[in-house]
């Protein structure tokens, strides 16, 4: 936790916050070993960062002085992310490293070899989709918070939504066994709808469809990478 | 498992192989549900990759007809990593990730923000360390084990192994905060050995040291990543 995110709700007055959930105390008590007079780095949901100051800190709350936070969140990644439901482990630990690295919107989709028990999973209620990005964003000293939308029918979305989540950016569909490289470095500016496929991949039809649609198939080489691990190779060559 | 990797005991003869661990008999039953006439990919480790036929298949063993294993492992990535030991359940992703991005060479090493209890791990230990490598293989269909070292001293090991590490390499210093952003897409065949620093980073010493030492630091951005993170970034991006 290398900002501590504080929910509107928290701030008390302009310079006081209070936070009472056990899992930041425990943070801040166990990793942090945390003491009255401490300083820290705090930001304010969809807001500035800071410093704060803690002045009081028992088990069940602490409370803090809060700097200015005049500080602006880093900048956004140009990305829309459109991700075929992984299995809700590996959905936990993508939206955490989404939020990391500063992409904002995300939608899931269901393609053929998304299983359809994922979509009953627990993980995708808004509560816990939630936590992994808070989780994300303290790492990564961020206060926005990316938007997820849900796209459980694959031909209506692409049909009805896909032309104007395109129109206007480049679209890119990461698919192993296409004949173009996954670019690097795109020129500053340059907004992007990347789309990823589930483990097994899109099936034939899906890439035809999407092609179609105007998405340019890319590889990121021979090796076939966990969904996790392609959305990070994948953005921090992009940006 | 993208491909099942043998091991050369497991190879009886040039064309037939048996596999009788549970961990893999488990995965090829309950995911790929895998039958008698099945066809998988498989490779000999350190040699090549192929198909492979079931001739054969209980709870405690299958056995496969081999094709030709003529097919070459992708090519490795020309780097040397140079790791803060992270915490042991980080310690488990990272080797997966590393595994599955190609690197070949990995040296693990103390640095002064390094619990030394992570030293003591189990995690540490030659046959989980090569478990965790084995199935960032098998999700990349790559054969070739990486080496992993240890470097539980940090000044002894800059000042007697690193000359060596570096010489006629580029040697780049990841840390947030340096002045020059990482590079994108190095020059095919150019060699890199590459230091990643500990949650928290390196120590300004260490730093110091490291650049007097012939290390350029470079940064990733304003946000913090988790290590298991910064790995994959650092790697896509740089090759």
């Amino acid at each position: 936790m290398n900002l501590l995110l504080l929910r509107a709700e928290e701030r008390l007055s302009s310079n006081i916050a209070r936070v009472t959930d056990p899992r930041r105390l425990r943070h801040l008590h166990e990793v942090h070993r945390a003491r009255r007079g401490d300083t820290l780095t705090v930001g304010i949901e969809e807001g500035g960062i800071g410093r704060a100051t803690i002045t009081g800190l028992t088990g069940h709350a602490v409370e803090l002085a809060l700097d200015e936070l005049e500080c602006a969140p880093p900048p956004p990644l140009p990305v829309h992310l459109l991700l075929a439901l992984p299995r809700p482990r590996m959905l936990a630990r993508t939206l955490e490293n989404i939020a990391a690295l500063g992409a904002k919107e995300l939608t899931l989709l269901h393609t053929a070899r998304v299983e359809k028990s994922f979509w009953q999973s627990p993980e995708l209620s808004e509560s816990r989709i939630r936590d992994h990005l808070v989780l994300g964003l303290e790492q990564a000293r961020d206060t926005r918070l990316p938007r997820v939308g849900m796209a459980p029918r694959f031909r209506p979305f692409v049909e009805d939504e896909l032309p104007a989540l395109i129109e206007g950016r480049r679209a890119l569909l990461a698919h192993p066994g296409q004949s173009v490289a996954c670019p690097y470095r795109l020129p500053p500016g340059e907004s992007v709808t990347l789309m990823i496929g589930p483990e097994g991949g899109f099936v034939d039809y899906e890439v035809e469809r999407l092609q179609a649609a105007g998405f340019e198939g890319v590889h990121l080489g021979e090796r076939i990478l966990r969904v996790e691990t392609a959305v990070v190779a994948l953005l921090s060559r992009l940006f």
